[in-house]
């Protein structure tokens, strides 16, 4: 851990105060270095995935041209939302490192507790219903997948 | 719920196995009409956040100029991993159908069910650590935030 990569994120969390973004920044590191960086610009591109974590991981995969990042570390002004911890997963850098915590973020009006809290339960009992429709045809896009002879598998 | 869209996304998601992506899609619907589409193309973009509900979501953003889709539904091939489930969460459709589950994805190969586990787990103990750094300036870009008169909330 190298204590300036988050003191960099933290800078730039505060300037994006200033540029119509949100208080959040992120950088990915390799080997001592930042490829990546991203700040929040939710409501600058009116795009609501557009957190830091999600910026600075799709920016490093495009640097690196793969879908992966193994041996990078992710630094981020604060703990990551679980959109973004899904992200992470998807992504697979080596270990995440944070300043701000959860609790940090609720007391400014940047509350994901709540998102944790509705993953827990069940798609029809969460506050944005998520329904499950039977239909004859669900399986068939993964009976396409694995009878595919040439794919890439992530 | 209008079963025609989830038979698109159906559709949808068996045609992308062969243009290179996952097989999985989705669509936002807002009053009757498909107002965007997206397919799964993570490996196809090296984008590894490029899940078919996230790239339906952010282009019906674009298309409506919102970071919200206040009154809007998105129907997906598939149940939405813990990444997507964020962002759902986040651009707030009023609800979420799907046709495949979980199950059905773990059986051919795409498992979420493990990021579920991890979310539960102190960052710490997970398989990706997430390790808290104290940094006297972590709540800096907060305050900044707070004490922004002028911002788009969200």
């Amino acid at each position: 851990m190298e204590k300036r990569f988050l003191q960099q994120a933290i800078a730039m969390a505060m300037e994006n105060v200033h540029l119509e973004g949100g208080p959040f920044a992120a950088l990915v590191v390799r080997e001592g270095n930042v490829i990546a960086a991203g700040c929040n610009r939710v409501t600058r591109t009116n795009d609501p995935t557009a957190h830091a974590e999600m910026v600075a991981i799709r920016e490093a995969c495009r640097v690196l041209g793969s879908f992966q990042l193994t041996g990078c570390d992710l630094y981020s002004s604060c703990e990551p939302c679980p959109m973004c911890l899904g992200a992470i997963y998807w992504a697979r850098p080596a270990r995440v490192y944070f300043a701000a915590t959860h609790a940090d973020a609720a007391a400014a009006g940047f509350d994901d507790a709540f998102i944790y809290e509705q993953i827990a339960l069940p798609g029809s009992e969460r506050s944005i219903p998520m329904i499950h429709v039977l239909d004859p045809q669900a399986a068939r896009p993964f009976e396409e997948w694995v009878s595919q002879p040439q794919k890439t598998e992530y």
